[in-house]
């Protein structure tokens, strides 16, 4: 049983945890989403693909949910001296991996090669890729000053508690999908969409030309979980966002978003009177617990998706 | 009494330490060579404006001599996970000073600017500037292979262990010496040339066009404090590079290299029997002792040499 995984950042994390566990991680592929990636301080930063690799390995900070645990802050704390920005916190251990990074891509390694370098750097045997090795950029336009700011500073220099009018990601339109994904994809028995920010994390995923084609062509073996939770997101800004950009927050706007490329949407069981009205929209409905409390919770909640 | 010092790194960073407790610190301007400036994963590292600034404050590694005391390396200890290059150590609390200056750089400030900002985050009363803001870089070629190597791929990665046939400055043609360079070496009641390296720490600065003429100028107050003690350098590849460059590893020839440009050369008390020599050189010979064992011998050094 293989299976490909289309990623953001947390939820995705978690839900890899538990799959890796109920599949042989041999057989899982990470399609994970990079349009929050950002340069800083001169540094390549992916904090999804991170994110990804630090929680499978069973490294990522529990209490945070991202960056390294045992983290120290030695850098920060001098950046901090300088009057530097330390609004993106970066830890001792991970300026590391963003260090390697940074000079695997000067030296000219496309992100997936090196996405696997880091991978394998923690053990890890399942496959993690970026959903594509050009550059893509979340750009989100605030409702109060029309400002466009990048993704990491609604999210973590705003802590997301502005409004947005609108959401597009620079450089879809040319990017194509990193080696491996489209085949990745097609090979899966089943593809899961990972309950993740529909709009912000796998938003800029199906945006990649040939990407969502991929995923569109193998829709009867789609499962998308539901990231919303009782019309709330148990992480992030994804309610608000559904809102502010005209969606519902019920799990029935998941499945209308989702119904072009999934045959299939897992719904929590505190939503399960939303069941009939996501089968309305033209998916299968499966009602589960969906919150991943820890990998065997995330584990039982992979079964089910697998079927 | 105000003081320009043309600096290295270590030797220099020593002298400064006791300047700074025989003149008012807010009196002393340090010119400080960036021909060992490298990028390395990305970010910008300046290692004599550091050890100088860092010394100084008294936050220095005692032990290294470079890089600060109580200093941890767990993103080393990252990187070393994923087999990057870890040759050239970056301490977590240094790390700070790279990532700031990094994206001071890339902002668009000046190196000189940013010298000053990390200067005043150490709470540095000094000027502390580098010799100019346009990039120079010292090229070593290896005896052994003819190949040429930058500065700290000669220095850290190969600790200087290899016979090198030729120096030369990249950049240096067209470099300017930085803002206020010229003026405090204008200014100065004394101008003092560190015990650092004199072909690839003092070199570089002096082949920088208007800076080495400014020097030149004031030749009668340029006070010279030889790097080599018996013949041989304290610290680092001086000795062995005069030899395998043409010249003796004698007090005498860093009075003929200093000659041009300095009326006075400090020598150590056991290299007393060359003063006669380094006097028929054509510059006054001062006859102390040299070593700097810790700040109080650095300061009744600078009390020598500013006579």
């Amino acid at each position: 049983m293989s299976v490909a995984v289309l990623c953001g950042g947390v939820g995705a994390a978690r839900l890899l945890a538990g799959m890796v566990r109920t599949v042989p991680p041999a057989d899982v592929t990470a399609v994970v989403n990079v349009a929050d990636d950002m340069e800083m301080h001169g540094l390549a930063i992916s904090p999804d693909l991170d994110t990804v690799v630090y929680t499978v390995a069973g490294a990522i900070d529990p209490e945070r949910g991202w960056g390294l645990r045992d983290e120290s802050w030695q850098a920060m704390a001098t950046l901090e001296r300088y009057g530097g920005e330390t609004w993106f916190g970066l830890g001792d251990r991970d300026l590391g991996t963003h260090l390697y990074r940074t000079r695997r891509r000067a030296q000219g390694a496309p992100l997936s090669a090196v996405a696997g370098e880091i991978a394998r750097g923690w053990g890890l045997e399942l496959t993690v890729l970026p959903a594509t090795d050009d550059p893509v950029r979340t750009v989100l336009t605030l409702a109060d000053t029309g400002d466009e700011v990048a993704f990491q500073d609604y999210f973590v220099r705003r802590r997301h508690a502005v409004a947005v009018a609108a959401v597009r990601f620079d450089g879809a339109d040319s990017a194509r999908p990193a080696p491996g994904v489209r085949e990745a994809i097609a090979a899966a028995d089943t593809v899961v969409v990972a309950p993740s920010n529909p709009i912000v994390s796998i938003g800029p995923l199906l945006a990649v030309d040939g990407l969502r084609e991929a995923v569109q062509a193998r829709r009867d073996d789609v499962v998308a979980i539901s990231p919303l939770v009782g019309g709330r997101a148990l992480k992030g800004p994804a309610d608000r966002l559904m809102r502010e950009l005209g969606h519902d927050d019920s799990v029935v706007a998941i499945a209308r978003l989702y119904a072009p490329v999934a045959g299939t949407l897992v719904i929590d069981q505190q939503d399960a009177e939303h069941a009939e009205a996501v089968r309305a929209e033209g998916l299968r409905c499966l009602v589960t617990d969906t919150i991943m409390r820890d990998p065997e919770a995330a584990a039982a909640l992979c079964a089910v998706a697998l079927g």
